[in-house]
C-alpha cells in the first residue's frame, strides 16, 4: 500500500543525512540519497558544505547523476562537474531529455560536448542542434521535440492501436497533436477524449482547436500562458505553423520558481545561481560590485550634507534628525516601487493607466506626508524644545515622502523602457533619490529657517 | 486551423480595451473580453481604476464570473462583489469545483454563503464542508473532492468502458486512483498506462505506488512536492489513508506564484491582496503601519545619533560621513539575510550547517571591510584631509560590515524558531542593526580617536 509523505521533508533529510555521514558509514547514506527523487538529491547537494557534498555526490546512483545536474544551480553544478571525469559526465548526460541536455550543455567542459554529441544518434543530433539555436529563455529552448502526433483523418480506434504499438507515452502528455501532412499543427486530442469516446468516432470531430506557442516567445511569457490557461503541455511551432515541439508544466514550475528568486535575490544585488558555500573570495567578488554602487551613491548623499556644513556646526539637532527623513522617504518609495514592479510584470502597467496611479501615489504621500510630518515634528519639539525645527523637518518629510512617490512610479517605467530590469536596478536608484532629496530639503529648509 | 497565440499580450489587450472604452462602444469591449480566459480577464481587471473596471466586470459572460473572481486578489475580488447582487453572486458561484468555492467563501456576505448552500445537493454541500473544516493554506483546503478512482481487481477493459460509459474525465487527470474497498489509497493508474496496455492486461500489475500527500501537509510543503516529483496531480488522504480528493498542478502554480509575491511585496510592508487602484485613504491605512514602525527604528538610529552631540558640534566632518558607514552596512547585511531567508525557505539551512555558513559569511565581511573600509578611508582622507578619519570610518565600516554578517545569519534564524516570517520582519530588524552599530561605532571611535 502507498504510503503518504512525511513532513517537514528537507531538513529532516538533511539531518538524516549529516548523522550517517558523521558516523562515518556511508552505506546508509547511499541508501537514504537514492530515495529520493533528482530533484531532492540538487536540493540536499545545495545544501552541503564543500567536502560533504563531494561525498554525498560520489554515492549517488550514476543513473540519476544527468537529472541532479539538471536540478542545481549554476555555481554548485560546476563543483558538482569538477569532481567528475569526462567518461562519467558523457555517461550522465546523455539520455537526458533534449530540453534539459541544452539547458547542461553550456556549462560542460568543451572536449565533453563533442563526446556526447558523438554518442548521440543523427535525429537527436540535429535535435539537440536545432533547440541550442534559439535564444536562451526562450520557448525554443525550453521545448522537447520528442511529441506524440496523428492525423485528423483517422479514428479514436486507429490512435488507440498507435498507441499500444508504440508501448510508451512521455510524461506529461495530456494531450496529442494533430498536424496536416506538412506538419502544420491544427489543434489538440486529449487524452480524456480518446478515452471517453466511441473508438468509430473521427478524430476530426474530437479535435481542439487551442493555439500554439511561439517558437520566439519569451521564457517569461511562457510561463504567464500556462497558468492563465491552466495547461499541462502546450505545442510550439514556428511562423508557418510547423509543430516543433512541446513545453511541459513541469519546466513551466521551475520558471516560475526561477522567477521567484530572480527578483528577490536581484533587489539585494545577487545572483540566483550562487552557492550558499561558494569559497569566500569568490563570494567576495561576487558582492563587490553592488557594495560598489552602494558605495558611490553614499558618496553622492554624504556630498550633499557636505554642502550644508557650515549649517550643522550651527545646529546640531539637524544632524541627528536627518537620517530620519531620509530613511522614512526610502522606506516609502520602496513600497510605491515595489507595487510598480509587480505591475508591470504582469504587464498590469501601461501607458493608459499610469497617471491614474501616479495621482493615487502622490495623494497618498500628501497624506502621510501630513500624519508622518505632523507626528515626526512634535517628537522633535520635544526633544530639542524648538518649534521651528518641528517646521523644517515635518514640511522636509512631506517633500520628500512626495518625491519618493514619483520616483517610486516614475524609476520604474523609464527602466523598463531603456529595457533594464527594474527590479534589479529600481531600489538603488530609488534610494539614493530619496537620500539626496532628504537631505537637500531637510538641511536647505533648516539653514533657511534657522539660520536667518 | 489553430493559431499562434501573440505577445506582448496583456499589454495589448490592456491598450485595446482601453482603446474601445474610451470610444463609448461596449459592444468591442465585450467581444474583446469574452475571447479571453478568466485569469486574463481577472489580470484586466486589476489593471483598470475603478470606473472603468466596472464597466468591464459589467460585460463579462456571466458563466465566467466565478471563475474569475477566483482569478483576482481579495481588495480586488471586494469591489467586484460589490457590484453584484445576491442572486448574481449565487449563480457565479454554485458552478465553481468544491476547491474555488472554499476558496471564495470567505469573502462572500453571509446572506449569499446561505443561499449557495441551499442551491447545492447534499453531496456537494458536504463535501464543501469537509473541504471549509481543513486550515487555510492546508492541502485539504487545496484538494478538489472530485476524483476517479478504481479497484486493482479489475482489468484495464472494465477500466477503459467504465471511463466511455461516465463521458467525462475531469482537467488535470493524468492518473486515476486505486482505492480498497474501504477507500484506502493504494496507489495511481496512469492514462498513458490504460492507453498503451492489453485491455486484458489486470490494473494490479500497473499500479503505481506513489506516495500521497497528507490532508494536513502545508501548501508550501506541497507545492515542493509537487516540483521534486514533477506531479500533474497528486492523491490527498486522511491519518488512515483513506483518500479524500486531490490536489491539481494548476493550483500549485497558483501557489508558487502567491508565494513569490508574498516574499517580494512583504519585504516592502505590503500584502499580496493590495489593490493597485485602492482607494486614497484605504491605502495611507494599509501602509501606516509598516512607516510607524520604520519611524520608530529611525528615532532609535537617531538617539544614538544624539548621544555624540558634543562630538558632532566640534567634528562636523563625523555628521558628513556617518551615513555612508550606517548605508553600507544596511546593505551588506541585506545580501546575508536575503540569502538565508532563501535558504530557510526552502530548508537548506538548519542546525547543522549554520555554523559553516556564519564562518563563511563574517570571513566574507572582514575582507570586505577591509576592500571598502580603505577605499573609503581614502576618499574620506582626501576630501576632509585628516588620516584620523580615514582610520575611523575604515574601522568603523569593518565593525558595521561584520554585525550586519552576524544579524543577517543570526535574526533570520531566530525568527524562524519563534514562528515569525523572516521575510516580513527580517529586513526591518537587520537594518535597525546596522543603523545602530554604524553610528555607534563611528561616532563613538571619533569621539576616542579624534578629540583626545
Amino acid at each position: 500500500m502507498a504510503e503518504a509523505i512525511r513532513y517537514d521533508k528537507t531538513a529532516r533529510q538533511l539531518k538524516l543525512l549529516s548523522q550517517a555521514l558523521d558516523s562515518g558509514r556511508l552505506g546508509p547514506v547511499r541508501r537514504l540519497v537514492n530515495t529520493l527523487t533528482p530533484a531532492e538529491i540538487g536540493n540536499l547537494l545545495e545544501s552541503l558544505p564543500p567536502g560533504k557534498r563531494e561525498i554525498v555526490w560520489g554515492l549517488v546512483d550514476p543513473e540519476d547523476d544527468g537529472e541532479v545536474l539538471v536540478h542545481v544551480g549554476e555555481e554548485v553544478r560546476e563543483s558538482l562537474l569538477a569532481e567528475m571525469d569526462p567518461d562519467e559526465i558523457v555517461a550522465a548526460v546523455e539520455d537526458l531529455d533534449i530540453d534539459d541536455l541544452a539547458d547542461l550543455v553550456e556549462d560542460l567542459p568543451d572536449t565533453v560536448i563533442d563526446e556526447v554529441l558523438k554518442s548521440m544518434d543523427r535525429e537527436n543530433r540535429e535535435r539537440l542542434e536545432q533547440v541550442l539555436s534559439y535564444p536562451e529563455d526562450s520557448a525554443g529552448r525550453l521545448m522537447n521535440p520528442d511529441v506524440i502526433t496523428v492525423r485528423a483523418d483517422v479514428t479514436v480506434d486507429v490512435v488507440l492501436r498507435y498507441l499500444r504499438l508504440r508501448g510508451e507515452i512521455p510524461e506529461h502528455t495530456d494531450h496529442l497533436f494533430v498536424v496536416s501532412r506538412r506538419h502544420q499543427y491544427l489543434g489538440r486530442l486529449s487524452l480524456a477524449a480518446l478515452l471517453t469516446h466511441e473508438p468509430s468516432t473521427p478524430i476530426n470531430e474530437l479535435i481542439d482547436e487551442q493555439p500554439a506557442i511561439k517558437v520566439d516567445a519569451s521564457a517569461d511569457e511562457v510561463a504567464r500562458d500556462f497558468s492563465d490557461h491552466d495547461w499541462v503541455s502546450a505545442p510550439v511551432v514556428d511562423e508557418n505553423n510547423i509543430l516543433l515541439g512541446r513545453i511541459t508544466v513541469d519546466d513551466v514550475v521551475d520558471i516560475i520558481r526561477g522567477q521567484a528568486e530572480h527578483q528577490v535575490l536581484g533587489m539585494a544585488g545577487l545572483d540566483e545561481d550562487e552557492d550558499m558555500f561558494s569559497p569566500v573570495p569568490r563570494a567576495v567578488k561576487r558582492r563587490a560590485t553592488w557594495l560598489g554602487i552602494n558605495l558611490i551613491t553614499a558618496f553622492l548623499a554624504a556630498s550633499v550634507i557636505g554642502r550644508f556644513e557650515g549649517t550643522l556646526e550651527k545646529i546640531v539637532a539637524l544632524a541627528v534628525l536627518m537620517p530620519i527623513v531620509a530613511s522614512m522617504g526610502g522606506n516609502a518609495g520602496t513600497q510605491v516601487l515595489t507595487l510598480m514592479v509587480r505591475g508591470l510584470a504582469l504587464g498590469q502597467v501601461g501607458a493608459t493607466n499610469f497617471r491614474v496611479l501616479m495621482r493615487k501615489e502622490l495623494m497618498v504621500a500628501l497624506l502621510n506626508g501630513a500624519i508622518w510630518g505632523s507626528v515626526v515634528g512634535l517628537a522633535a519639539w520635544l526633544w530639542f524644545g524648538d518649534p521651528r525645527i518641528s517646521l523644517v523637518i515635518g514640511a522636509a518629510l512631506t517633500i520628500n515622502l512626495f518625491a519618493a512617490a514619483l520616483a517610486g512610479v516614475l524609476v520604474p517605467l523609464t527602466l523598463k523602457r531603456m529595457n533594464i530590469d527594474p527590479a534589479l536596478a529600481g531600489g538603488v536608484i530609488l534610494t539614493t533619490v530619496t537620500d539626496v532629496i532628504g537631505f537637500l530639503s531637510f538641511l536647505g529648509l533648516g539653514t533657511i529657517v534657522l539660520l536667518r
